[in-house]
């Protein structure tokens, strides 16, 4: 039987767990599809560096082009990164009549209507479920496993990084600095950690999240992100006592035709399922409006569960060979949506404020809280006041972000207040 | 546009949710299969009762045959329930060329090959996502998002029933026959619950997420099953102590060509995060050779949920219909497996002896381990010894099946032993 040829561009971390479960799972994956699977060429940095994997020294190529244009290539598998080159590599291909399999969070978040464009016009696939949460087939599960549902909340930890940092952080009491060092010795983290620690990475699997559970373009910029080099052991410590967890979670959600999507470490109740995802792993929560809860756990990066599903959407992209159904995916993003104003999106918040210990300053605060309209769950003054001051805690009902800023801005002007310590989103 | 028609047999709790969504998401279903969906002809068993959801009245009848005759008819959702019956009538359907959807565990589990070969033979689909595990996508899951993977173990709590009660026991310290009164009366339990509570139900789930998971034909036959009508206040005590909770589980291993099936309670250690599963939501936990750990996790029954997994297939059968290729699922279970015999399933095992006080008691017991190469993880006496005893608790390392079998006639056997009052497989 004929094979069907592939061409994978990058043979790093997870290019070689492509080629191991290609050649290893040879007769699974025959069975499912009817022909033999080949990688034919391998886009490499440098023909003469060894590798993990066994592989033909004639079928590396530096040169990307050799393989797009590669009249017998069916299929680009792309796992080697980066946006503006993986860009046009991939639409020649695309032009070129190919199927492209992308693990590239990066591009898809950056450049993903482009490219599914492209895609249907020349009745294309291309597939991405990689890009997300690694090993999770969560893509698939929005797209299909919810297709009759109306998705009002996703929540995810689609971060590996900063979960294993604040996991570390929580469970050890060490502090930020001192894990994130640990977690770059380890590999879990990168030299440049911006990306991971400032929340980017989350904000661009959120914007691929979002668009297909919504089923609405969303756009990078729409996504707020702020990350967790500011979490301190001391709010780690006082979150456990009144039962949550912080974790830095991509919120995306949806009110009629309004939606808003931010990540942002937040406080979550410890009996919520999301709160006990711990280390490396990642979870995507879905709630859905018939199904109610879901969540969907798993590893969110790494050699072979990334290569896993890199290898799923490749089964999927010959299936519809086989069956002459390639980019006939349906148009998703057909819906209009607009962002959330500030005075739309809405949810609890926890505050650390550093104030005066003196008579009436709980009620000035409570005034200033009063005159917004802001309600409050609980006050709590978590160790006895010392010479400088006394710590506060308090935790509000489900507020605006747009009164939660103007109740900040009071509280900068309040002297009584000497410092807003930490302000944390609250879920669960 | 011509509007698909959909003959819906049964019109109960997910029949009514089936409308609902069919309804009241018409719009988006359109968006993404291109032309309306016809709830056309409702099979009922009583046209005159009245209704929960508007349905019209000419649509009702209580002739199956008139729906699977009807030539306008393309597509059945089978939501009845039942197994002769359903058989009988889902055959013909498919031999009339009509698709179907179902969400019938007990037929797919025990006629599943039969259905699935008639399918074949008629160019015909069949779907059945809602069968297992309600609002989880778990069986597209386990056909798509791990094609490129080889599963070796799946665990999952599939019956709400059994964890709701394990859950009410272990959260309130209420006894066994208390909680199920009281899952009746909320109308979480049948009021013959032996279904439910003896792990039949759950067995028949693990016959088709092991067939799908391992690419295999397991019959229900292979599955053995336990149930948790015995499991005690004493047992649930003393597994949290020890940091395990108490959990039907069912679990299906694999290891090259050799397979086992089975449904029993399990003490879970508190990390694993199937553990952590509580009331009737449902969870499957995948572990697969690539991929490593991965849980899906949500309602496992209802309304809404079950109703949406039927709607998201109707939407796969509609989109093949609108491509051509229904039908076409790839034969899945192409691999051959051997049951293992009791010499090959191992697993650690929780003892709850009841045994003499007096001095060699414990020197006897190690000797009958000892004797049959089972090895003692640790022994705990949870107790003060009393007049007429002692009680002893015993983890061992992981055991084989026919080994522990062994040691339990052997304590049989032996006078010091008063009484084995509880066994468990252990997990995590």
């Amino acid at each position: 039987m004929k094979p069907v040829k592939v061409g994978l561009l990058g043979l790093g971390t997870v290019g070689t767990g492509v080629v191991r479960i290609v050649e290893g799972h040879q007769e699974d994956l025959q069975s499912q599809v009817g022909s033999p699977i080949l990688i034919s060429k391998i886009l490499v940095k440098d023909r003469a560096k060894s590798r993990n994997v066994a592989v033909d020294a004639s079928k590396l190529t530096e040169d990307p082009w050799e393989i797009v244009r590669d009249p017998e290539i069916d299929v680009i598998v792309e796992v080697m990164g980066g946006v503006a080159h993986s860009r046009d590599v991939i639409l020649e291909a695309l032009e070129r009549g190919k199927h492209v399999v992308t693990a590239n969070k990066d591009l898809m978040a950056m450049h993903g209507p482009e490219i599914l464009a492209k895609a249907r016009e020349k009745g294309c696939d291309v597939l991405y479920e990689a890009s997300v949460a690694g090993g999770i087939p969560i893509i698939r599960t929005l797209i299909e496993g919810f297709s009759s549902d109306r998705i009002t909340k996703i929540m995810g930890i689609v971060n590996g990084t900063t979960n294993y940092i604040l996991t570390k952080m929580s469970r050890e009491g060490a502090a930020y600095a001192d894990v994130l060092k640990e977690a770059q010795a380890l590999g879990y983290a990168e030299s440049d950690p911006t990306s991971d620690v400032e929340g980017l990475d989350a904000a661009r699997k959120m914007t691929i999240l979002s668009t297909l559970g919504f089923r609405a373009n969303v756009a990078l910029e729409d996504v707020s992100a702020k990350g967790i080099s500011n979490v301190t052991q001391e709010d780690i410590g006082y979150a456990k006592r009144l039962g949550y967890e912080v974790k830095l979670l991509g919120i995306a959600e949806r009110q009629d035709d309004t939606i808003s999507v931010s990540v942002q470490p937040t406080m979550v109740k410890t009996s919520h399922p999301i709160a006990s995802v711990n280390g490396v792993f990642n979870a995507v929560y879905v709630h859905g409006e018939a199904v109610g809860e879901t969540m969907f756990y798993g590893p969110g990066a790494g050699e072979m569960p990334t290569a896993t599903s890199v290898v799923a959407d490749l089964v999927a992209v010959v299936k519809n060979m086989k069956l002459g159904v390639n980019g006939r995916q349906a148009q998703l993003s057909y819906k209009v949506m607009k962002l959330k104003t500030d005075e739309q999106i809405s949810s609890k918040y926890f505050l650390l404020l550093h104030v005066d210990d003196k008579a009436g300053v709980l009620a000035q605060i409570a005034q200033v809280f009063s005159n917004l309209d802001v309600s409050i769950e609980s006050v709590m003054q978590p160790s006895a006041p010392h010479k400088s001051g006394a710590e506060l805690i308090i935790i509000t009902h489900n507020a605006s972000k747009a009164a939660m800023n103007k109740v900040l801005q009071a509280f900068e002007a309040l002297p009584a207040v000497q410092q807003i310590k930490s302000v944390y989103r609250v879920e669960g």
